[in-house]
């Protein structure tokens, strides 16, 4: 294509290249050997890799410093990330709903770089597997968690850590085959504008899996999504971006799992059309504004730095507490860091429902600080539920007492799934995903298919973090029926 | 949808939704009825429209001012827009091909508001119209322009001005059927961050047309598109949006029209999977690093505020002057403004082959200092002529001497149409479509598909202004074929 010499090339492209490969995904999702050697495999590489993580305070991290100009908490080399306060406004249609206030500050991670998420895939018998990384990080609360093929900050593959190279970055830099290949928001209210670059590529080439990876199917991915705390978020995320499903003639049953397929064929029913989905967008975030700047930490009034670490006064949200880390079997050996720490497990739930036989999953447009773009869709229920007890019941978020009061019949998923271990210290979401009646749509609300939101996914900007999360756990249940 | 009592809606929005709106737009492209009426509107409104536009020196402008503490020429009141500094510094691998050099200043126009620039549609006798306002802006060199339905500033709407309502707003306020709507860049180069929401919103209540507005076919549209200075920017930029195109297999010519209509039927081939073009522009957008803050006027070293206005010291690029316009038939009678004036003729200009009967166009990804996501889609070039013309072959834009040495025989559209008239003053642009031989595709370039660009389009910061303005050229060349 690049060679004048080849003379005209052919065009040949279109709408099914990436039909092609949803076809070639279903048919790994329908393929799960046993687990028996991976359960193995993890058994041994967390003999060999592990951190050993302990708090200590903020104003004992090693290369870390407060900021005097900035107020801010910051390396001393100036690079990684920092620690800010944000002083936030909301305006508009969606001001005061999502939040109990239209005003608010916050500590926020400023790290404005792009890291590289990235399965690295390959045919063995046929089939599609996704090369999965069992990586230690300080802030997993059961040691080993499974990541992407590459999961990398910038600084990671530029050799800021003074580490080693980071195995495979090769195939995401020079990408034979591209599957996939989008920005996506990390979570904006916790990050400043950050964005991740989701990849999934394919080789031909042979492959060795190296100490501490391995070939999976997605189908044995799907079957990992089930158990707590094990499959990472960076996975999650790209889980999401994946093309994924058939054409679905053959299943004719009205069972969830077909409901799914359905929903996920292209071009599929729905209930609104794509363009009336990207109008109510358009719309929310033409008239909601959201300013937002950067204050020194000590700022943020509602927040403390007491005790070594910064907590919310009213004793919500999170805090940013420090580590310091001594690591085996990872690139550096021992340093320092600040990490964010929930209060309490969050909540991130998909309501769906069918409609004659096609699933719809309600999402939210949510508004958040950090986003580069104002607003993204969320799940249904996005929240930390402790933080609700108490609140009277027209303050609560819509359909979190409908979750919260699930029967088990109607639950389809039901995992608490962690943050991502590099930032968040034994931080986690209970994924949840519960069938009902239709219901009504709230103004920021809309039933959209898996279908759609994986048509949005390709690009920047559409869906949150944690809507990507929960999503892949929903998209877990596609089994593509018996072929 | 949104009561209860109705009981579970019905999916029924599919694929096909755009797809139908692409077929109506593509009758309605077909049918061109006759001009005269038009020209005679054109003639009655000319008596009754106008703005006399003087230049006056910007330290003359009433209700406008030099921010002693910012530096920038704003208005007393904070609002409308402001001439701001800015200063640009490029890293990665973009830096210094598309400029020559990679660091620079300019004068700025910041304006962070959404407008609204909106087609209103409706079916007379079984075809699509849409009306069109014969609009007379200050910068016009020429009288009137034609405008969209709707073409306003949030400070329009809302009464800023002291302004008259704006005729037809409410139909975007509550869309019955939305067509297209998404918030779309202006100049990158002239404004920071500036987007405008791009609506085309069908109705089928009766809609008389109020003086100075006229329904026209897209046939008659596209015809008008030919004539120099009339169709306004904004039209072109929401023409670019629009849905159009029918699958051609009635047409087995492989004439020029064939090859574009053949080039717009859904998900046909093209020369790259689209996931390989979005993969192309997450990588520019990831890697390159440009890095904008705005400065006060007087900071920036090459630009020289001398006789009312501010000049590029090499006598470059455009200069800010102020204007003194009184206005008859327009919402307010009287006022003053800066404006940006080019110093010469800009050319956007496409170069297109066809690949097996198939259209491409050679796209650029750009990156300028005011767009929201780093890079866009632009034309093959995009420059000012004039101040190439001393360059040395290596540093002129690429494509350009191709461009200009064009033989008549390949040129497919050639016209000059104007910058929007609010902001700038008798400044426009060659748009130029030039059909060629393949050729091998730089690294800032692919060869993508008119199917492929209108399904970007979709979505935001995929497609420069000026790509979608000579995009609209080349799209007027769509005949659909004999039905």
């Amino acid at each position: 294509m690049s060679t004048a010499s080849a003379g005209p090339p052919v065009p040949t492209a279109g709408a099914r290249t990436r039909s092609a490969a949803a076809r070639r995904f279903a048919e790994s999702a329908r393929t799960t050997p046993s687990l028996a050697e991976f359960d193995k495999l993890v058994g041994r590489t967390q003999e060999n890799v592990r951190t050993i993580t302990e708090t200590v305070p903020l104003d004992r991290l090693h290369g870390w410093h407060r900021d005097r100009r900035t107020g801010f908490i910051a390396h001393e080399s100036g690079r990684f990330f920092s620690i800010e306060g944000l002083q936030v406004e909301k305006q508009g249609p969606g001001a005061g709903r999502q939040s109990p206030s239209a005003a608010w500050g916050q500590p926020i991670i400023n790290q404005p770089e792009t890291g590289i998420l990235g399965f690295l895939v390959k045919e063995f018998d046929g089939v599609l597997h996704i090369l999965m990384q069992l990586k230690a990080e300080p802030g997993n609360r059961n040691g080993l968690q499974l990541s992407p093929t590459v999961q990398a900050t910038r600084s990671n593959y530029t050799g800021i850590h003074g580490g080693l190279p980071v195995p495979y970055l090769e195939y995401f830099q020079e990408p034979a085959h591209v599957i996939a290949d989008v920005r996506q928001s990390e979570q904006g209210s916790r990050f400043l504008r950050k964005r991740n670059r989701n990849m999934i590529v394919e080789t031909s080439d042979p492959v060795p899996a190296r100490d501490g990876f391995v070939w999976l199917t997605l189908g044995q991915l799907h079957r990992l999504l089930a158990v707590d705390d094990l499959v990472n978020m960076s996975t999650r995320s790209v889980l999401a971006c994946l093309p994924l499903g058939d054409d679905t003639d053959a299943a004719a049953d009205d069972g969830f799992a077909t409901a799914l397929a359905r929903s996920l064929a292209p071009g599929g029913p729905a209930l609104h059309p794509l363009v009336d989905v990207l109008s109510w967008i358009t719309e929310t975030r033409t008239l909601s504004e959201l300013h937002a700047r950067t204050v020194p930490l000590d700022a943020l009034t509602d927040w403390a730095f007491t005790g070594g670490r910064i907590r919310h006064r009213g004793g919500k949200h999170f805090e940013v507490i420090g580590v310091e880390v001594e690591a085996v079997g990872r690139e550096v050996g021992h340093w320092w860091q600040p990490m964010i720490r929930a209060r309490s497990t969050e909540l991130a739930a998909l309501v769906v429902t069918r409609l004659r036989g096609v699933l719809h999953v309600l999402m939210q447009l949510r508004i958040e600080p950090g986003l580069t773009d104002t607003a993204e869709l969320a799940p249904t229920v996005q929240c930390t539920p402790a933080d609700c007890a108490h609140l009277p019941p027209e303050q609560r978020p819509p359909f979190l007492d409908l979750v919260q009061s699930a029967r088990p019949a109607d639950i389809r998923f039901d995992t608490v799934l962690s943050d991502e271990g590099g930032r968040f210290y034994h931080t986690g979401s209970r994924h949840l995903v519960v069938e009902t009646e239709w219901q009504p749509e709230p103004p920021e609300f809309r039933w959209l298919t898996p279908g759609q939101l994986e048509d949005l996914a390709q690009h920047s900007h559409y869906l949150n973090m944690q809507a990507r999360s929960v999503l892949a756990c929903l998209r877990s249940r596609y089994d593509g029926g018996d072929r």
